[in-house]
């Protein structure tokens, strides 16, 4: 048996979002936020991980390049993982002080803003935690990576609690419901062309909760109301009611962006335009049918249910013309439906190639450990792409 | 002596937004604001009217083109003067039984969403007032037109009272500074070419009363201690406090905005792109030169002081290209200043005709009688254009 553990870990797209620090080495958020945790087999990261005597020094390699392990977020997982297996004394002394090589790289494009470093650090801190065989909950951990990742340590709905204790300890990840609880969750990204130079989450987040009054409101009493009422909207599969508040969240957060002194501003006119299509799909349709939802950049991803698929691919192509319709949609498979006349007028077709694809993909499981032995490191501990 | 009454009023542009009613029939605000009055000699509404005992009816022509007059406003804006007029006993009984003409229009494009319902209400009802000989304050009769239009009443820097009256007699404007107290103040409008469909004021204002959250805590808490420092500011012309008040309200502003459900957008990356430039050109001049502000529209409104305007007319020709050079930029004349290189290398030029044309205008002065006989009404009453 091969001594490499190697795991695959999902993106999550939240639906409150996280927006704001109240500790920003250990990154503690401001407030809850709530996520759905995306399919593997659409989008993942993918790590291995191994520790040998014989390794000169802590080494890692991301989307096939080697980089610097003297980053202080994955020098904090490495070492919050290693103080764990001591207190859980589930490794030997000897295995402790071993260096260790990491190989990671996701399955889609790392550019586009796709939360990729949420499921890059569920994924190193999964794969190191099999590595030091630590049994609890390591979802604090994944969180000293890159805050969204605590989200992405489980599959189905998930709540990250913001937490109270200074030291962070209470600021995990816990499961809402399973992946197997609404099943027909689908979610459609669409990748928005993007020239725009924009402030990274992390100086974002740090100017709005420096300078933004709408932000405290938001966080003392928007986050709670509407954390438990989307709890209650999943639990009891309220899609409509999930929605609304998946919607509202998302303007609040680009709100509370806006109203940060300078403003960042992450959407653009393209982005716009999708809110109001989405609107008037809703309107035409007599009920809410989809959700949008944006992170801190121009892409839209959809949340929607399996029925409505072929509809709403339908208009994303009448609507965004695409020069490469071979790979416009990608991910899960779905037919299309002919558009009713109303659902047709609702937008004329824009230029081309607004948006640049679609990844259609659905509600998955937390992190896995793979078996088949398609490991990223070679039996010399390196990369087998090197 | 005509018996033809002839005004020309001015646009504000508003540094505390107004974005809410308590009461939309009364158009009473949620909160107070405070605008500049731009100069008339640049920016103006004219406006004649005349009653006459052989008019058969209420006439209004609107830029050369008949209109209703049984607009409610325009109803409520004509009666409220009446009534005004009849408890003053300024005019006799039989005057106030004639039927008026009015002729307005504005020697700006009133497409351009540049607040021309503001200046058109404040010239109409300053009109009338000066008609029916009332003395007394007429901005509350003027916000019944239009909200805004009740600073246009006054020159320099103006306040509007939100009040608490039910009936709206305590929502006035009142005069903070004349427009001789800060004359180093201009203003420089960037007409952005927009070919969004918009959410009127009215719409959007009623959205975000009604779902905004955020909209109660500006409401409650930001505006009056922002109000309450831009008013100080403006007293001791302390431009880098008034200008960041000023950006941070308008971002503010928008942010309820996007906050509302559905959300109202109204800034496009183009407007965005302006905010960028202008936070980059103060950080390249070491201290805050210039601030923006956005109405419900794409348009920027930059204020500045006097010495700053050829520099940064400089910085936009260079940034925004124009295939019409000799109509870009209007208004007040005024000399460029060749830009510093890192001026320069703060933008590069943009496409061309971004911005359609710039207005140089700065603070001026309230509403004015026009005595040198150019009335819109001829000698019969009647719109000289036609």
């Amino acid at each position: 048996m091969s001594d490499i553990i190697t795991v695959i870990a999902p993106v999550n797209i939240a639906v409150i979002k996280y927006w704001g620090k109240r500790d920003e080495d250990l990154i503690l958020p401001l407030n809850d936020s709530v996520s759905a945790t995306l399919d593997t087999s659409i989008m993942c990261a993918k790590t291995s991980v191994c520790a040998r005597a014989d390794f000169k020094e802590d080494a890692i390699w991301l989307n096939g390049k080697k980089e610097s392990f003297d980053s202080p977020r994955l020098q904090n997982c490495l070492g919050e993982i290693k103080l764990r297996a001591a207190a859980e004394k589930s490794v030997s002394e000897d295995f402790l002080q071993r260096k260790v090589h990491v190989c990671s790289e996701n399955n889609f494009p790392t550019a586009a803003g796709l939360a990729s470093s949420a499921a890059g650090y569920a994924c190193l801190v999964t794969a190191l935690a099999k590595l030091y065989k630590v049994k609890s909950d390591v979802s604090s951990i994944a969180r000293l990576g890159s805050g969204s990742a605590c989200r992405s340590v489980y599959g189905g709905f998930v709540r990250w609690h913001a937490g109270i204790n200074p030291n962070g300890t209470d600021s995990v990840a816990t499961q809402i419901v399973d992946s197997t609880h609404w099943p027909e969750m689908h979610a459609l990204i669409l990748v928005v062309g993007d020239t725009k130079k924009k402030t990274s989450s992390t100086v974002g987040m740090r100017i709005a909760t420096q300078t933004s009054e709408l932000l405290k409101h938001r966080v003392k009493y928007c986050v709670p109301e509407r954390t438990e009422e989307i709890i209650q909207a999943i639990r009891q599969k309220d899609f409509p009611k999930f929605a609304e508040i998946t919607m509202k969240d998302s303007n609040q957060f680009h709100a509370v962006a806006l109203d940060s002194y300078p403003p960042c501003v992450y959407m653009t006119d393209v982005s716009h335009f999708i809110v109001d299509l989405i609107h008037k799909y809703n309107t035409a349709s007599g009920s809410v049918k989809v959700a949008y939802t944006f992170d801190a950049g121009p892409n839209a991803c959809l949340y929607l249910l399996k029925d409505e698929v072929p509809k709403v691919i339908s208009l994303i192509k009448h609507v965004f013309p695409t020069s490469k319709p071979e790979s416009f949609i990608t991910g899960l498979s779905s037919g299309e439906e002919v558009l009713s006349p109303a659902l047709m007028s609702i937008s004329e077709p824009q230029v081309q190639d607004l948006i640049k694809y679609v990844i259609h993909t659905k509600v998955g499981e937390g992190p896995t450990e793979i078996t088949d032995g398609s490991h990223l490191l070679n039996e010399a501990g390196l990369p087998k792409t090197e």
